[in-house]
């Protein structure tokens, strides 16, 4: 094993104390001051390590050791250190810390890449407090507009330039587009299929897409006694058929695919009333664009039919829309080659959710390695991974970045 | 006409300025000011008619006028002047101030009756602001005690009892049951069945059985993306095919049977999680308990199918339920002959929506009479019916009245 897995241990242990939660997760949403400590330490332990550390407008973090050749494009390696509210303590900090434990092996095996290697803590990738999500990486990737972003006001009204600059984070380097020789992203897979197949590696092809779109049904408000069945036009009706019948199509296409209604509101949401209005998400998601369009029509019919079948008015808007995006499959092969030479099984699949590797890969070659999470849980305190898992891929990261850096001679 | 059409409208356009909407409704939730102006109105007039106005514990208004055997249980006429938030002009208020109008016109007319005649005014029939629904009328006939209902709290944790005390109408009279020689109400039809068929009287022969219940199924918290589909348990999914399989259960039973799912929760409730929690109600009726029976096993069938289907835990419990009430036949056949007697079209009809009169009925022989209403609306400030039909229907309750409450030489 190239990495030291007791140091890794210990440093997510030490991550983990910042902003935990009784429940045994974290507790860290962006721009919070339990943010501000995460990133202080994480910026202690870089500079410890003899990095250089910049800070951008974003607050992007980036802890940079030198190549050999250091102009070239650097090797980036990175993920997040906020969390969703009381979420768990190996999404996004996995990805960090195995990055500097990876730097901290270089040197300690007097290991010198061609490329620079740099350590990124992206900003805001959760989104909750801040929507969109990814926005730190989207912004270094050209997506979204410095200005844009300082705008964006969480619940309270808090402007997000403003909490940035609170917490000592609103970098001088600024935020734009340059180059990016490659980028690999350690995270736990966040599905149950790793831990499923008892595989150890997942060497992730890609980021599916992924639409959202929100549906509305408008029927008639009545009284629920006095309305006989054949003179109603029932919203709730019509949307829970739409709901049924949107679980049915992913079997239709694909067994990848998914569909979800996650969200649903009713009005006036009275036990004796028959619903006038019911309004719902549909979330689904593949790798393959054209089958994404497919599931996307056969979607809407449903809804349509379901509306149809009961007299109701129905609306269907796209909430938004990030298409399938395939890795480069020199820095997936570097994956699973290392995988080989360390003895690891491995097994190659597209990543459901959305990472910054999504926006990371239109800069540069990017992939990304996926371990095994207990019972598939994220976004949870319960969330859990075992330590032989995230030391293999600590392990799979560095030998992956030593491949896309290049050694030096 | 024995009454007297013009002025039953001028005191309902009057009654309507308390608590006027801006949408042409009324809001004048039970014990809120506007309440206590509609009481204070209501009394001044019946004052004004020589009636003797008495206040029972509960806040439910008598106003009295003499029989020429005064100590028979007296023939009663009412309804309530409370209203659902922003609800509508007539639900109610055509109750107690078409039987004041009876009232008025047996005094133009000279008509003395052998039974005493009361007025009453129900308190907190329509129940959002302090459930349950009809607490004035079940406390009268005993199926609720006086303390009890004193104790129970609004949202803003205000007591009845309290708030009786604060506007005015916390009397003396014990309320408690007492022998009710016949009970009359009228009432808006509240659905659409004599307005489609083109019928000006509807002769209520019974209050259907009422059964409330609340289902919760509980599956697996899960982000939307990662989670194959047949990994999954969504709650949502399971009580969507709850919900339309419960929408089928009248149409096996009985043309007159009704079922609603008017509440829906579900739990995150996020576009992107798939839910762990969804919970509804479930609100059925008709006016045969054993066809009641029946939709109860086969709507709790449909929801336990469908929660093994997904793979849910499922509870369902009884919220409430009132056994259909047939009313007496002497009540709604004076009813059919005051119709028949003044040349107005009739169909005989249950109710589907509880009314004061269900409680009445365990007191002596009670029966109602519906108008058509437009569009078969109410609970809502749409509601309206045509002042034609408020006159018949106003003119029905007094020859039925004077057939029940008898004619004094």
């Amino acid at each position: 094993m190239i990495i030291d897995p007791g140091r890794l241990r210990r440093s997510l242990e030490e991550m983990a104390r910042i902003g935990a939660t009784p429940g045994g997760g974290v507790h860290r949403p962006t721009l919070t001051d339990a943010d501000r400590e995460a990133r202080d330490l994480f910026a202690a332990w870089c500079r410890e390590a003899g990095l250089a550390v910049t800070v951008d407008e974003m607050g992007n973090m980036f802890a940079r050791r030198p190549g050999a050749d250091d102009s070239a494009p650097p090797a980036m390696m990175g993920s997040h250190l906020d969390s969703v509210p009381y979420g768990g303590r190996f999404d996004g900090s996995l990805g960090v810390l195995a990055a500097l434990e990876v730097v901290r092996s270089l040197d300690d095996r007097g290991i010198r890449t061609r490329r620079p290697v740099e350590v990124v803590n992206w900003t805001n990738e959760e989104g909750p407090r801040f929507p969109p999500s990814m926005l730190g990486s989207g912004a270094f990737c050209g997506k979204y507009g410095v200005e844009w972003a300082y705008g964006l006001r969480d619940g309270e009204g808090k402007r997000f330039g403003e909490e940035l600059a609170r917490i000592g984070y609103r970098g001088p380097a600024p935020c734009r587009p340059r180059p990016v020789g490659c980028y690999l992203e350690l995270h736990i897979e966040q599905g149950p299929v790793l831990e499923k197949e008892g595989v150890q590696i997942g060497a992730v092809e890609g980021i599916v897409g992924i639409t959202w779109l929100r549906a509305a049904m408008k029927g008639e408000r009545d009284h629920a006694g006095p309305t006989p069945m054949s003179m109603r036009r029932d919203a709730l009706v019509g949307a829970a058929r739409a709901v049924a019948a949107i679980r049915e199509v992913p079997g239709k296409l694909h067994p990848d695919m998914v569909a979800t209604v996650g969200e649903m509101s009713v009005s006036p949401n009275a036990i004796n009333v028959i619903p006038e209005r019911a309004a719902f998400s549909v979330d689904f998601r593949h790798s393959d664009e054209v089958l994404v369009q497919r599931a996307r029509e056969m979607v809407i019919e449903a809804i349509e039919a379901a509306a149809r079948g009961e007299g109701l008015e129905v609306s269907v808007e796209e909430v938004s829309r990030s298409t399938a995006l395939p890795f480069h499959p020199e820095a997936v092969g570097a994956v699973a080659g290392a995988c080989r030479e360390a003895g690891y099984t491995c097994r190659r699949m597209w990543s459901a959710a959305g990472h910054d590797a999504r926006y990371l890969a239109e800069l540069g070659p990017a992939a990304m390695i996926f371990i095994p999470c207990a019972g598939g849980k994220s976004h949870t305190e319960l969330e859990d991974a075992s330590w032989e898992d995230v030391a293999r891929g600590g392990d799979v990261l560095a030998r992956a970045l030593i491949t896309l850096a290049g050694r030096a001679a």
